[in-house]
């Protein structure tokens, strides 16, 4: 979806665009990451620590509502105020009983230009995690979190038949002719990658709309902001793209997920049986410069 | 390439197109999976083992004179004969000056109908591995390593800039139809994979034609055998396909991979820098089955 400032507006458009999902038969639905604002991480102001808001707070209370009402899962990507000082981008997860199932906080932080995620957001300390709701184990990462296989796998680990990755990713308009089909194009392939290493699928809400974030006097923080660049999709444990919205407009995706397809994928592709674990200790080292 | 039952005639083409490639600017070559015979390993039978040779020996001498002779980099994929009863599935980096810089066991194993390896080779030892050549950093990998991200990034984090992957992968004739360019699909998929999330290059050599091992008393094992899928590529840092060779025909790839590029990708998509690696100690489990 696309967003507005109003974070009440923001949180009514994304009820309404899950009454949708739920009318066309949604039973996990999961917002993009931040619905509730627009992508402030374009500049590092402190007015915008204004907008994170407790868990559980007003926007989890409204979701579990909903998913209480429609007997349905919901995750929601929330900017959390954790403790004075302390914020985090966190995605909760409730069950379709509206219970609180918990949290997942965004543990890679990116900071590029109009990306300073780093000035906002604590890396998360929750560590990778999967919940078993009501139709689905899950697992949830997020956004920058996507280029990371290592946090795919550690999800798929605990059981997750499905990842969620709520997302804010666009181009630089200014960039867009020269490197855009390109950007798009990785994004799109890593996160086919890890349903094809973890034989899950894989589902990748992300923003769409052009937005340029202005300090408190109205002055754009750039020039042309970011063009957030749509395109959610599902993609199967083979690595397929099932389906896939526009780039250019708001659009509610419900895609069916036979389960039954994890196992398949993963006794005719049987990855996990042969991970040589007694030769990966070296990964949690940064980089491996002499033996 | 396409290979025939003779070791000593795929050996004379194998130098015979590597030699192709020098006149074209090679500096860094590879072989396919298992050159120097057709793919035995769908069937366990104990003739085969027979194919397996030394390293160094008669494959890798020939390699180090031509490697010596045109000032290029040879990478060898051999069938390793360690000791009696010891085999492995070998890849054998060779300098340009000729001199051999070091051997690498495939890590991760397949058992799969037709691809019956476990009888064959036992699983490498050597860990994860990079050498620096004289024209790039470079690490391999062989086939069944392709599906593991875990393989591609240890390997990365040893410094290589370019991962060979020598390979043997086809179809089952009888499922090309259904199955087949989905699997195809998912194969290439995941190694761009590889390229995007460590920032480097990913060169894939593969077995092309269609072959169908025997028993001793001529019998198919199977009847309709192995279709190569061919379709070797190579991979930039931002994981697009540079180049990607027939999947009919025996073809000589030669591609410029420019080295800066990996710097590139790496500080405009600065994963390296963000690894969680506080929080990835569970990559060396099995399966996260409790907390």
């Amino acid at each position: 979806m696309a967003c507005v400032d109003d974070p009440a507006r923001n949180l009514a458009k994304q009820l309404a665009l899950f009454g949708r999902a739920v009318k066309r038969g949604a039973r996990v639905l999961c917002t993009q990451e931040l619905f509730a604002s627009p992508y402030f991480c374009q500049v590092e102001d402190h007015r915008f620590f204004d907008l994170a808001e407790p868990i559980p707070g007003p926007s989890t209370d409204a979701f579990a509502a909903f998913a209480r009402r429609h007997a349905v899962v919901v995750i929601a990507s929330l900017f959390e105020r954790r403790a004075r000082g302390l914020y985090h981008n966190t995605a909760a997860v409730i069950d379709a009983d509206g219970s609180m199932l918990g949290i997942y906080r965004k543990m890679h932080i990116p900071d590029d230009p109009l990306y300073y995620e780093k000035f906002y957001f604590t890396p998360g300390d929750t560590g990778f995690r999967a919940w078993r709701t009501r139709y689905a184990t899950i697992g949830v990462l997020v956004c920058w979190d996507q280029w990371f296989p290592e946090g795919a796998r550690l999800t798929a680990l605990q059981g997750a038949e499905i990842l969620f990755y709520p997302t804010a990713i666009g181009w630089h308009p200014g960039e867009k002719a020269k490197y855009g089909e390109v950007q798009h194009d990785s994004w799109e392939v890593i996160q086919r990658g890890h349903a094809v290493a973890n034989g899950c699928f894989v589902c990748v809400p992300n923003r769409v709309g052009h937005e340029i974030v202005r300090t408190a006097d109205g002055t754009p923080v750039s020039p042309d902001g970011i063009e957030f660049w749509g395109q959610s999709f599902v993609a199967a444990p083979n690595g397929r793209v099932v389906e896939r919205a526009a780039p250019d407009r708001e659009q509610v995706l419900v895609v069916e997920c036979d389960l039954a397809k994890v196992e398949t994928a993963r006794t005719h592709w049987p990855f996990l049986r042969d991970r040589r674990i007694d030769a990966y200790g070296d990964l949690t080292r940064r980089f491996v410069d002499e033996r």
